[in-house]
């Protein structure tokens, strides 16, 4: 068990407390062998969050549709593919041996076998000769009341007519996607192992919108307590969420490089039909990058807010001080004066002297007052 | 009614209002089908904003001119399209059944289809196959009084003899194209479908320069108020103008991408002579953007102004302090010097001590005066 | 007259008074024709600078020179040009008519007639057929003593043997290029046409230097002003350099790319060896842009010395309070307790009682003063 | 002995005191060459690191490996390269007369000796005719514990069958590919002269990966104290951390061009099958970038954190002194009032006046603490 | 004399006394004709810092080298070039008489010839026909001890066999090749005159380090100023640091290009092999504006250190002054109202009033200074 493996698990732990988290653990669970290790070994960088990998395999075309699930993988391998498209979907990443075999079968790179269990990766898309590619994407969850993304990876190995889809954890955004294979309604069935990857690729790009949802009611809670009520933690607020938005930056811009080649880059496996789907989703992808940078820009400017209200109230503090102490210092001097016992001072005895300083002493104020408000203090 | 609709609804309802609009409403609304739900599938996200859906048929060419008005689908389509072009014309998209049977008798993309519906959409020009192209717009206005900029959505769907156009709520940004059709005045009867295209795009592209105005306005009006009387109000002021102009640009930048496309890319749906006009509406375009730009960097400078404008009058304020402070403290201290009780205090005795000590303090007072107009502070 | 007329008018007004002028008129004196209106409509937008229109027509090759001057076109129309390069040069865009006439005479496209009377543009390049290009200047004038660049379009029609030149007010600029066709020395009467534009350009963009020379004379005298002398105005005389500063990049970027496009796109108007001139002119303008932003630079590092000004400044105002009160503070505290008018206090009876408290406060004064040189406050 | 000798011995030696570096010596170590000197001349520029240059000589194929240690250049050249592969692993850069004469035996571009030797050059990737490649790299390494990042050069020069590495100082990071070559297992064996030069990449890639990780942590505990404990130290850390990132950032961003230009140029030197391994490393470089991109938008928070806090904490600081003034000097004032020595001042003669008194002053105390809570100051 | 030639010459006048030297003369020594003249007009806009201009004629190959020098032009072309590589040196600007004829009988272009007279260029490659390649270059220097670099224009004119070099002044930047040429060492001799335009070039680049060097120690003494002992001063030195480094990146980023476009675009004037140690020069320009752009970021963050150490100091100063006073402004109050004269007051009489008054009035300042200490202001 690595450093890495380690600092994964660790970080994993407290994703879920909504306790700060270390920065480093999130961006760093790298490349999954040893340091100085022989590339193509597979480790699993990640947390296992789950107890037992489950594996689906799906076969469908136009008509039929096989379904099997389980938990070991010679089980599933039985099965002899014979319709149109068949869709592996693995569920946790702990399992290496297994990870190593599928690989193997399937005829994996070695790198990719690699990559499949390291978890921190950027997404990419990979072609390994004329008919396979491989696509890493970052699922984002950001459950409503936590102020944490969750991350996951998710790999697609893709040839003419196999998807494999590597996930972390059990996760409902891939429900839809079988719901359908299952009804058999729209055209999922009637359309290749491109078209399933793109339905996957699209349930992912899905849920970054609701990431973003979240992440927007946050901001507005936010600046609604930026002008309202600020106080000292008002500011740690504003940075997490400029950080939940470095780390959905970093999820989705590499994203947006993956789609664009899939829809520009001709491959055999990808047909021109489903490019038109792919599109669909570079825009979603352009749409998303977009109002991550539009929020960070107001997340900016919320900073700004803060701090002038700071200022203001600082200002404010002054104010009031400054007022009272140069009302009642002179008076005060005034006061002290008149209690010196020099022997000769002959205010002393003046009988109106102790009412006419009262006048002059609130006259002083008076002045003082209209000083103020001429000042606009008041 | 997924989630989507009721934050649309809401960040509509209060649109008008000129309350305070959460930003993700207004960004983030994204596209219409259900998450997870099969692509295709055509739902209104948007704000229902007007009773009835309107449809208005024109069908000319340099002739003659053919209009119908009516807001049911099926009485339009009994109109045989004859003449040279025909511009299909509906504002409101909450009449998705609607929609789609348009969809369908046009032959357009279920993509297509899906994207009419979904209100919050970034500008794009998508092909499909050679004669057809869908644009979308993002049309904004600004009431004067109103600090919040509308967004509508505008799509258009050009075949080479076909516009369609689908508007959210009535405006009245087309009327003078309408009015061009029915008058006959001009070149836009003998020109082709692709032209009406372009007087469409026109005129959303001369909306912004009302936009444009509103807002400078605003920020003149803003500049004035920071250089001479900023409040604490000031600085949300700026901070609300700043989002405006970044939902601007947000709506702008892709158009000018949309335009440089149709600008460059041939295409059967657009001739070489409405390519001309095009790239004058590109140029204004890149103006609107420019101004954007330079209008944001403005607003950044405001907010340095502002930020200097309460330094220095948090130092007025010290200074006033300072002044009456210094002044009185070592007076105060005096007086008290000649209050205290001691048995043997000879100067207490002394006929001339009184009067001397207050030369003495006016000396002290006049010293401190020459000392802070030294400094500068008076 | 439009909404543009009247701002541009009004904007128009302040400019040569040094009065803050606003944003708005500045930024987006857009597009001549009303809102909505048809394409190719003349309009002005600018303010009438001068009182007549005034014609200028040049007529030469290498030997002969024709030149007549004007204020009706058609008294000059009479001329027929047979020498080897023509030079219509029109000052004042008021008299729509005429302009709409030089322009049909001309064969000039509809969007360019349009284009010359609306004077708020970017600089621009547009080809039109094989030989006709219509290049959009921008002016700029900063009168010493000034604070404000007055900008100005000028606009150029161009041919193999034709240019004509459209200018809002009568300025100095041109007339070097005049003399240089009067006299027939140097190398502009034996070159062609596009020589001529060159040399125009030219012109324009040696008037630059001029300007950024002011704004180099204004920012040194900011700088110093910042360092030795700053009050509450400095701020906004940074704020308005950086504007103008602004107004200046707006106008020089787009020249930029006007001129990289004659330099290096082939066209029937410019010939290779005036490319060469052109390249030069373009070297120029990169120069003048880059000054813009090192000056930019230099102006926002002004922001930075102020504000750190303003801060050590009320350090300053702080200490003094500061070592002020903190020194007299306990001194008046002890002359207080020896005031009180308790019975039982046998300092007050004590002969050496009032002397030895002096040398205390003394000792304690000396004690603050020594800690605040410590400090390093004296 | 140039001033770059000295400079670098000196930045060199205190680099592992974990003492303030300065900044010049990390940045510009340059060529090695005297200035002006001829191009080619071989000069050491970094600090004699190790006592003996050490030479490790690895001839291997798939079946059999060779390998020799020696210090001396001589013993190593008589034995004659017949395998596949040869690595020539030369540590310590200080004998310039060994290195000139590996060079010539080599066959090496003068330039490329001359480079060799100057330790301060960015990553880079040469080709040298048809077969001979030259890459720099930097290694990077940060102990635990240290603030500064230790960075050293690695070059080297691959041709189709030959690999010549060269080291400043012993390091670990070669070891496991060393181990590799011993043990046979893996692919490394198999494969030519460029995927040994991958495995070498990579050993410096990984690398990246724990000064990443030792950067990171630095930095979370750098959030832990600005969050809880702020003081001046603080933003000095922030700065050096700054330093670092921007340090790596120098060292990572060529690399990232180098990969780049090895995955796509074609070049004779790396076969295809290793291209795909380099994309791998490349990916990884991409990684780190855009892992100290976000490191550098975090600490960028961070000083904004410790600003928003010193200013908060200054704003608690006046709270505590306006609370307590302007809450005292009202009753001080009132107190002297009757410390006044008039003869005629009648409630001094009042029984009750004295406890009255008390119960206006206490009044007035919490009158003030009732505006203070109201105000939130408490 | 135009208006640029007395600013030149008052900017350089007080270049080396160290005094602030106005932005404008720097940045702005334009091109050097009067404004609207004609094109290719000679005009010298610098300083004339030599008194005589110097020539001299190298004129060598592989065995022979003939030199000649002196300080007209006529004697000196009385030469006959006959031997490989020619090579004409002229120092001295000022002579614009001279510079015409030579310009005139080696066939440059009058741009040319108008581009060598005006000293302040953007660095830029021109190519003129097929075998005339001109180069300027800007030649800094900085001085140690001093704050302002000096920039000298250093123009190269390359044609297969001849080069001719203008300099501003006498420099020893070119002495070693000189010295080379002279030696007959190394390849100098032995290649074309391509190669001497690089020794030349390489001379330039390498003399940037030198002034890099500088820089980097006044910014290592910089922040030890900083973070030890800042004063109002350190502000202004940063600020002056940040324009050298703006002046520097304004040489360096134009040569960037012009090396680059050199190394690719291929031409008559350079050969294959020559272009080789080019794309050294080029790696080395690379490195200088890597290393300026660091040093901006460096030099960014000296300045947040320096604003955090003032508002630290500021922070300070309150804590003092609010420690004294919230400590002594109830205790004045206290003695205050023993102070009063009422007839009544119990306590004045009480035998152990005035010691309990002491106790409690300790207790008090006890209790504040452990409040103090709770909050960490002590």
């Amino acid at each position: 068990m690595t450093r890495n493996d380690i600092a994964g698990a660790i970080s994993g732990a407290v994703r879920h407390t909504g306790q700060r988290m270390p920065v480093i653990g999130r961006l760093l669970r790298r490349k999954g062998k040893a340091r100085g290790a022989a590339p193509g070994t597979v480790v699993h960088t990640g947390l296992r969050r789950i107890d037992r990998v489950r594996l689906r395999w799906f076969e469908y075309d136009n008509s039929v549709v096989h379904e099997h699930t389980g938990d070991t993988y010679d089980r599933l391998t039985r099965t002899e593919p014979a319709l149109d498209v068949t869709w592996l979907d693995v569920t946790g990443l702990h399992d290496t041996d297994m990870l190593s075999r599928i690989g193997q079968d399937a005829g994996i790179h070695p790198l990719v076998r690699e990559d499949i269990g390291s978890v921190g990766q950027r997404a990419k898309l990979e072609e390994y000769g004329d008919d396979a590619v491989y696509i890493v994407l970052r699922m984002l969850t950001l459950e409503p009341g936590h102020d944490v993304i969750a991350e996951e990876q998710v790999s697609l190995y893709l040839t003419p007519r196999f998807v494999i889809s590597f996930q972390e954890a059990e996760g409902d955004v891939f429900d839809p996607v079988r719901q359908r294979i299952r009804d058999g309604k729209g055209q999922l069935r009637g359309r290749g192992a491109d078209y399933l990857a793109y339905a996957l690729i699209d349930a992912i790009v899905d849920s970054y919108f609701g990431v973003l949802e979240s992440l927007g009611e946050h901001i507005d809670a936010l600046e609604q307590e930026v002008v309202t009520a600020p106080d000292r933690e008002t500011v740690r607020r504003v940075y997490a969420v400029k950080r939940e938005l470095l780390v959905m930056r970093r999820a989705v811009w590499p994203l947006r490089d993956v789609l664009n080649a899939m829809v520009r880059d001709p491959s055999r496996c990808i047909s021109a039909e489903t490019r038109v789907f792919l599109r669909d989703a570079y825009d979603h992808t352009v749409q998303v990058m977009d109002t991550v940078e539009t929020l960070r820009d107001i997340v900016s400017g919320l900073m700004d807010i803060y701090l002038s209200s700071v200022s203001n109230r600082m200002n404010e503090v002054m104010k009031v001080l400054t007022i009272i102490a140069t009302m009642f210092i002179p008076l005060t001097f005034l006061v002290g004066v008149y209690g010196m016992n020099f022997e000769r001072m002959p205010e002393l005895g003046w009988w109106w002297a102790y009412p006419s300083l009262w006048v002059i002493m609130l006259a002083i104020a008076g002045g003082m007052l209209a000083f103020f408000r001429r000042k606009g203090w008041l």
